[in-house]
């Protein structure tokens, strides 16, 4: 284990790390860097420095931990499991590209993987991405004392149908849980995403943010709400990753901002949306690897101007 | 005919008064008030007067001439057809209440009304609501000359289906174009509403206005953007009308502000989705008949900071 006894950086992020394949009505291309917390380390890293906690296989490419390096991503935290295969999955996207088809899953080295959590000086902020919730509550139970300033986590409908307990004992402990309307709708039998969101805040968080895809995102703050369209695309190229770059974009400015008031959180949601926008412009990180800062900033005050009455 | 030579409100429409049957998962009725003219009429009358050009039978009810002179909803272009009768529409919402199932429709009168337009002096704005093309055109023909100062239309999936040159006929004509994702995706081909807009923009009209029912709706005016989501309901009730009900906000408000810069059609959109989102709250116009324009400008404004960033 290279994670024993490490500082985090201010956010860490448990998720997978994937060697994607991809298929959109636009092109196909094997062997794109993917997973959960791939993207949203990539994504969190354009406002803070992010520790990443995943496994790989050892044949987890060099030039991918480049990628990761390039931004700063703390990767003394990524296992590497010797003779063991990096988690691997193969997706399609139809015509209107707003839902993916997975055509092939190979959990690899995740089919073992137990995190272990031993920061010698704990994250402020935590992101529990897409992972089985057995493992989420297993780096929430090491991370317990003392609590963290703010966690949050997201899931996908295999999840919700197949370990449906093990979710909601992850939901009691976190106090944010963004997970997209599909997901929201499925998980809480509510078609009205506002009531649906109302029924996860009785499972604990009191923050819940449904992303819509194309159509945006809501949140749901105690009682407070707030919405927002997606930043407005003409050419939509690959929509891989794009809900882990939201949270990647969200989560790296509540960190950035040391902040989880509902001010910050519409402000983030706002980041979490501009970061999104790109990262669908082209296949896996391709596209964000392109952009700076300071592009964010330009796209978010142009999004400002875009929705303001 | 009544409406030979008579003065027409600053704003009038064109479309359908019917009377409808409505099944939702949280009830029925029969016999409620609908049509694209009713609902548009009665929404727009909360900004403007308002003339209602369209066709009844003898068996329409003088209760529903009441519910629209409530309004001071110009009645004298509402044709009576001697032993006709009424249109009749009776549809479905599941679940999700997301697309109305058309179970019945009666043409009835509408099967030959040829609407003659002989006002003494016209309208400035005037809206082409969802009725066959081939009667928008022919209203359109009549009105051409002195040129009016806004026209907008809307239509339906069935019209561009049956009907789509006469439909590119009537866009030739107009100002903006009014329609909802699944009709601008029908008749575009373009899943990308950014794209399908724009396309829409090469047949004519400048404006086009996409509603996206529960995820709001988008303008494309000239090269310009923006975008809405709709305002947040926990209960939505029963969604016919919505549409009409928004486009009669919107024209309204337009008409009210005698402008159609792109700055007043960003807040004749806000206006339009905040009237929608009162019509879907009961059945008909039954909630819509409940409220003042002081109800429409307080929830205009808790919107306005329900989406500010």
């Amino acid at each position: 284990m290279e994670n024993k006894g490490t500082k985090s950086a201010p956010l860490a992020v448990v998720g997978t790390v994937a060697i994607d394949q991809v298929e959109t009505p636009f092109g196909q291309r094997d062997r794109v860097f993917g997973g959960s917390a791939s993207y949203f380390s990539y994504a969190a890293s354009f406002f803070t420095p992010v520790s990443l906690v995943a496994v790989v296989g050892e044949d987890f490419p060099e030039e991918y931990r480049e990628i990761l390096k390039e931004k700063s991503v703390d990767l003394s935290h990524l296992e590497v499991i010797r003779g063991g295969k990096t988690f691997a999955w193969k997706g399609k996207y139809e015509h209107d590209l707003n839902t993916a088809q997975t055509l092939e899953t190979h959990l690899n080295v995740l089919m073992d993987f137990q995190p272990r959590i031993q920061f010698e000086e704990k994250p402020g902020f935590l992101f529990l991405a897409n992972i089985d919730p057995v493992l989420q509550l297993s780096v929430l139970k090491q991370m317990e004392k003392p609590k963290l300033k703010f966690v949050a986590c997201d899931t996908m409908n295999y999840w919700i149908q197949n370990k449906r307990q093990d979710l909601i004992e992850v939901l009691k402990r976190v106090d944010c849980f963004v997970m997209n309307d599909g997901e929201a709708r499925q998980l809480t039998g509510e078609p009205n995403l506002i009531r649906a969101a109302k029924k996860v805040q009785e499972w604990g968080p009191g923050i819940v943010v449904i992303k819509k895809g194309e159509h945006g995102v809501l949140l749901q703050y105690g009682q407070k709400y707030f919405t927002l369209p997606a930043y407005p695309l003409e050419s939509v190229f690959d929509p891989t990753g794009a809900g882990d770059s939201f949270a990647g974009g969200m989560m790296g400015y509540l960190t950035q901002s040391k902040d989880s008031s509902f001010e910050t959180l519409k402000k983030a949601l706002g980041y979490g949306s501009i970061v999104a926008s790109y990262a669908v412009e082209d296949f896996g990180l391709d596209r964000l690897r392109k952009i700076k800062r300071k592009e964010i900033d330009e796209r978010f005050d142009l999004f400002k101007k875009l929705i303001s009455l």
